[in-house]
């Protein structure tokens, strides 16, 4: 009965970290309830089986996939599934006029060529991808509200376009580095001996330099935003930490400015922004966003170098926080509801 | 020609966690050469391509296991295998007149009942069962100064043993339970989501208690130390650390005792033994051991409780380092050879 | 005008760790506001300049402590203070007759004479002392209501007690011994090198067997609970974590009990408790307490002895969440209001 | 007696991280022995008392420094010491013909101007800076040999120089940006709460972009190195590891390169160096050096760009392994002793 008037929302692909994490946020969300949740599963069981931690919190059966039950039970459709694999479950929900708030990278880039190069299989759903809105409220909060399919931006994307876009869209950088270094979750729940702990405990590594998946989806959204092709280089590390995604910028000045300046563009632009935070004197350490939906910036100058330093998590602000706070955009609630 | 002296010795399962640590040992000691190595493989490869860090210090090809092969290259083999596999393969290298130390479970259990019951698996070599030395250095020297096949002991019997033995042995302790802490390599190199970094990192798990495969071996060990059937209560736990072992017993004292008498009994048995370190006034630290073939041990008394607590490095006193240690003894060479 | 309605609180000690995550905490309450926080200082700071996570959430000014500010400011007052300081400042406070939440062992002792040996000092306030209700809902929930001074137990006795109490109570156990590992945030924030994330980093240790001071405290409350002299053998251990305390409980069963008996009687106990997860059939890990007020209990039987596993989250369940669940029982509230 | 022929060698610092672990590499080198260590102690102790992991294995005295006495024991003598500190004692020990091994940042820059600047404190040796020579073998190997006072390189210099040295002097790469990321070690052994496990346990953060104290002694010795003035841009990180060191750098190449040609450049300078080691197709992890004096290389291409990533164990090549190599090649040893 107390949920009479809540939104019900469904979760595909509850159990990766996103998924899961997804879950535990809208539990604590005052005015939705999750109505129905899938996985690929061997046994159909209790999420609370699957996960202990959700013992008397959720225990709604975890089923295998059924499209017309995902349709009947929810409003609100979340994918948080592997890429690849929405492209062929978008399409079916947004045909029963469902809301749907795609996870994957599926929708994320514009260019089907490119996204066929990047994840090695066709783009098959042309259609929709021409509407869906990329989530990143920062910059597109007017479309996400009369979105139907939005396609929720990557953690490093995230990271790396709060970070540098204000300056680039105000042709203040140029030749931007993007060093990125990612707690483990960021590579998604699979078991191997790359993710084991004695393989990473104490240690570190660099991975796909010039040619992770997610530089063409920075590269699309900064030319847009920037109104100007801009090609970033892109280098991401693994490090030895569950959670959390922290970028390092170096950047050259298009023009001299002084550390005001640089703060009041980052303020032009996010000054509003509930869940962006900028620190003029300091820079932001990974820590102080785990487990919140905030992207921390801070900046060092020196000459005609700038350095920029970004944080967030990469479950939360870079993946199911962001996709909480773009169903609040879309269903015209305040964006912090369930957030804080 | 610098190693025409040197001993052949080969290693068998050298990819897991033992086999890797083993030929890491091996390569610093000054008295042997590797001269075979093998592993399950998809594709025979250099040993420093399956593990970079051996580049440039260890570059034979690892292959497939041929008995034949192993047998011309080396006089020493070491089995690092799972349990169930050197049933099949110590006695064909036994034939061939090879001195055999057994990483694995499979000649620790003498009773093969309860080998077959915790292990699920018939035991198929009864007859070097007879033969096989139990490799503990401390309680079987002589045993093994002669043996031709070593059942090299478990992690948690090693630290258990090794610990409570004195105290036993004079039967002045009771009533024994064990709590053992594992840093995850105890658990085997293998892809799985339970040894995932986001799984183990802040986390602590008790698993098995009661039922450990290690617990008939260390009541059996006991027993003939003690001349007395022993039977101890045992309960494994995970922590969030690549090596080692701490276990923290409690027992009763059988009589009262005061800490120098505690003290004495400890000297009695280990004072020259080159790898144990009795800290009469202090705990010794899991960290302290790490690296090392030491095994620490202290203790706390109050009436007629006492607290002992007692750590190794699961990888080298808990299984590489003790394999070497015993080599050491059976080609007749100083104990510490290649281990300080 | 939002907060018209909202109970103000007082956090006194807000620098420490379990001060911060009250202050997380209360945030997250629907029906509190934080109207003071006060620490020790060298200059009065912003509370997210103290700590930069909380920037944009909470940046009321934390200031040296004035007692007189503090009760014309808040309602509720937590002190999170060292052991021994909050005695001279909970009688000030209750002569305000402000409802105090005392976090430290302060008034958690009955006997003066027990305190004055485990915390080296004199017990200056036994006429509160009397007063003072043991914050243990499960089991003091009644007296809790009416309380106005409030001793919040300790992480150690928390987990200890709700994880053996039924039984005990039900005269079902005996030979109590309790291997209690913790995550370093239970010693406090200090800066020493045995804290050095390179000391404890691979590392793990037991300290102050026989003799820590939570043990009297464990010993009196299950005492007082089973109606019957009860003196548990305590040891702790710090492992390689944050946060998060797992304990091992061994006993000897007093008649012979079958799993589902022993389930009975958690159930008997906990079953309409809102922070109480029992498990039948599974051990609980450690992890799926942590950032929860949950205490999750386990166990397994063999013959006379059972293990019985508990966990919580120290800083939570075993600090301030149980602070929080206090408080709403004292105000008349639901009891799960800012806990989940 | 079976020392005689041992050379006497001193560690002063002996407390600190690099200190520490310059002991157990002397302790495992088979022509020296320690004679004399001190370090600033409140009691003299016994090396095992400080560092209980070093029971049986070296157990003399540390002493408070006294510099006859260290010079009557030893005839190399290291300085593991905070800087500013050796300024006043290698001078003292010069003059009494002693090889004096600096691992502090003292005799490093040789502008003393640049030094004033950055470690605040007067220079006060200019005559002992001008014969000091640079400890890094890979390019100064012939200096070393006749040097008697030798500034050992410090980690994060160590990482940059040797990754970037071959294409700078070939002036084959521009506009380097380095990013470095530290295990805590790097920081000291200090109290404090920056380094207190619970404040970096998942934690990373940026310091000094632009103006950490290595960036003069990187530039100056790439400069030296390259024949030409060299200025990096350097942003170092802390990581939440005990150890390591991973540098990522960024530049352009000034012409068209193949990927064949770049390993040519390296094997030109690193082919026969024993403590290098160059991956033509792969990148180098962390973990793969930890307890070892290697530096890994490996590199990626991409148009005019390259990424070049390089790895060390801060307390090793990037300390006192370097400070042992420093001294074999000194006494005109094989380089590797008691480093392999």
């Amino acid at each position: 009965m107390a949920n009479l008037n809540k939104i019900k929302t469904a979760v595909i692909g509850a159990s990766g970290f996103t998924g899961e994490k997804l879950v535990e946020l809208l539990l604590k969300h005052p005015r939705v309830e999750i109505s129905y949740v899938s996985a690929l599963l061997e046994k159909e069981s209790s999420f609370a089986d699957i996960f202990p931690r959700f013992k008397g919190r959720f225990e709604l059966v975890c089923k295998n996939l059924d499209i017309d039950e995902a349709s009947s039970k929810a409003e609100v459709v979340f994918l948080a599934l592997p890429h690849r694999i929405s492209l062929g479950i978008a399409p079916l929900l947004l045909k029963k006029k469902k809301i749907v708030i795609d996870l994957s990278a599926d929708y994320r880039l514009k260019d089907t060529k490119v996204y066929e190069k990047f994840y090695q299989v066709k783009h098959t759903d042309s259609a929709n991808l021409k509407k869906a809105v990329y989530g990143l409220p920062e910059f597109f909060r007017s479309k996400i509200r009369k979105a139907d399919l939005i396609a929720n931006p990557g953690c490093y994307p995230t990271a790396s376009i709060l970070s540098t876009a204000p300056l680039l869209k105000e042709q203040l950088i140029k030749d931007v580095i993007i060093d990125a270094k990612s707690g483990i979750t960021g590579a998604g729940r699979k078991a191997s001996l790359q993710y084991h702990f004695a393989h990473l405990d104490g240690n570190l590594y660099t991975y796909k330099p010039f040619e992770h998946q997610h530089l063409p989806e920075i590269n699309q959204v900064l030319s847009h935003i920037a109104n100007k092709k801009t090609a970033v280089r892109f280098t991401p590390h693994v490090i030895p930490a569950e959670r959390g995604i922290l970028i390092t910028v170096y950047a050259q000045l298009t023009k001299a400015l002084k550390s005001q300046a640089v703060t009041d563009i980052y303020a032009k632009y996010y000054k509003k922004e509930p869940f962006m935070r900028f620190f003029p004197k300091a820079l932001p350490q990974l820590k102080d966003v785990i487990e919140t939906n905030f992207c921390d910036i801070g900046f060092s100058l020196q000459g005609k170098h700038i350095v920029i330093v970004g944080v967030i998590d990469n479950l939360i602000k870079g993946a199911s926080g962001q996709a909480v706070q773009n169903m609040n955009i879309v269903l015209g609630w305040d964006e912090r509801l369930g957030l804080s």
